[in-house]
């Protein structure tokens, strides 16, 4: 963990332009492909999860996470991160209402299923339901790719239904619904947020969790764009913030 | 760690035919990809280097290590273990004398050049020169996939050569020139080994330190192969045995 506030500050956050010129410079330049980014993303946002939400914590008796996947790459990222969090002995739920037809999200769908993760045909707009089920929902809904103002159903309802839950909620990237360099006391407001690469500028006053999945970064890219990225201990993908 | 012998002995090993197979169902049933397995298995594989040779034990004033990479799919998890090696501030060099032409290769090789990890042009015979430069050499020349007796020059001359090193040799899923399912006593004797999904019939002998990273596998192929994989704790991706 870094030293607080002081860190915070001399952090730099990225602005929606600097994400995706950093994005493309990893697969153009670099030649990172989007299976491996994927793998490497979904696992540091499961690691996170983890860190926030220790399996001796939760307080349902089966470990039980919603994972809530949207159309692009933030649900791709999910899917693999339900897939880890499998892995770490959790009881993950997908629900992935539209489904993308990009060879990516399709193998990653398949990896889940045959690992007998299940997915829910609709969610309950009864947030009770929700509340009761799951220890914690895990929002991997829409990333800094598009614009909240694009969003459409069935989105904007789901995002309704999480604003209202009262368990905990872990964002992947960026809070879903939140404009990457806006004000978004309006949104939904979650407790853990586990930022890839850099904070995005939307993330200064955010007051929750907060870690940062950026280890995997070239120097020359964390120089670049004057990342100032703080020190991960030992092996560790991520850092607390 | 495993409780030693008593667990040792229950571990299932896999012989050829079956390490094969599980990776094939990997590719085609669970549709993971090649790129992703090499993500998943090189950063494993970078993980297990560490537990066994933390910065803090190296001898030499530079974290030197030499990469020996070969020309299959062992020498690409080379080069992404040799990635993660750098981000976890290692000084990795690689010896790539023959490089595949595989789209998977040549990224995982563009990917270790533009983060300054410097390529060797020829391997010393020389073994003082290895010795006195760096604090161990990683073995990622052949896995299971290639029979020890098609291995050709420049591998059977650099096999010789690491059988005469004196600084610790770790190697990638099998110790390269061993057979499969082979009495080995005249093959390179390295001090770790980081078997890939399941230990393979010839580390049944294996004196050294010995991980196991098969953490990532669906349980429905552990339960299949019966492989028996112990325990890691938290959210480890490998196991010492």
């Amino acid at each position: 963990m870094c030293d607080g506030a002081a860190d915070r500050c001399r952090l730099t956050t990225a602005s929606k332009l600097e994400a995706v010129a950093i994005e493309t410079e990893l697969v153009k330049e670099y030649r990172f492909g989007k299976q491996q980014l994927m793998e490497i993303w979904g696992h540091a946002c499961a690691i996170g999860i983890v860190k926030a939400f220790p399996l001796t914590s939760l307080g349902k008796r089966q470990p039980t996470v919603l994972v809530v996947c949207g159309p692009e790459q933030n649900g791709c990222i999910g899917l693999v991160c339900a897939r880890h969090l499998r892995m770490f002995e959790y009881a993950p739920t997908i629900f992935y209402p539209k489904r993308s037809p990009s060879p990516l999200h399709q193998d990653s769908m398949v990896q889940c299923e045959r690992m007998d993760i299940p997915f829910l045909s609709y969610l309950p707009t009864e947030v009770q339901l929700i509340n009761g089920a799951y220890n914690l929902v895990v929002d991997a809904i829409v990333g800094p790719e598009m614009d909240p103002a694009d969003l459409k159903e069935p989105y904007t309802g789901i995002l309704l239904t999480l604003k209202q839950v009262k368990i905990p909620i872990a964002s992947l990237d960026l809070p879903s619904g939140w404009e990457v360099e806006g004000d978004n006391t309006d949104g939904i407001n979650p407790d853990v947020l586990i930022s890839l690469m850099a904070p995005k500028k939307c993330a200064a006053g955010f007051s929750g969790k907060h870690f940062l999945a950026g280890r995997f970064l070239p120097f020359d890219i964390q120089r670049k764009y004057e990342l100032n990225l703080p020190e991960c201990s030992g092996t560790d993908c991520l850092v607390e913030l």
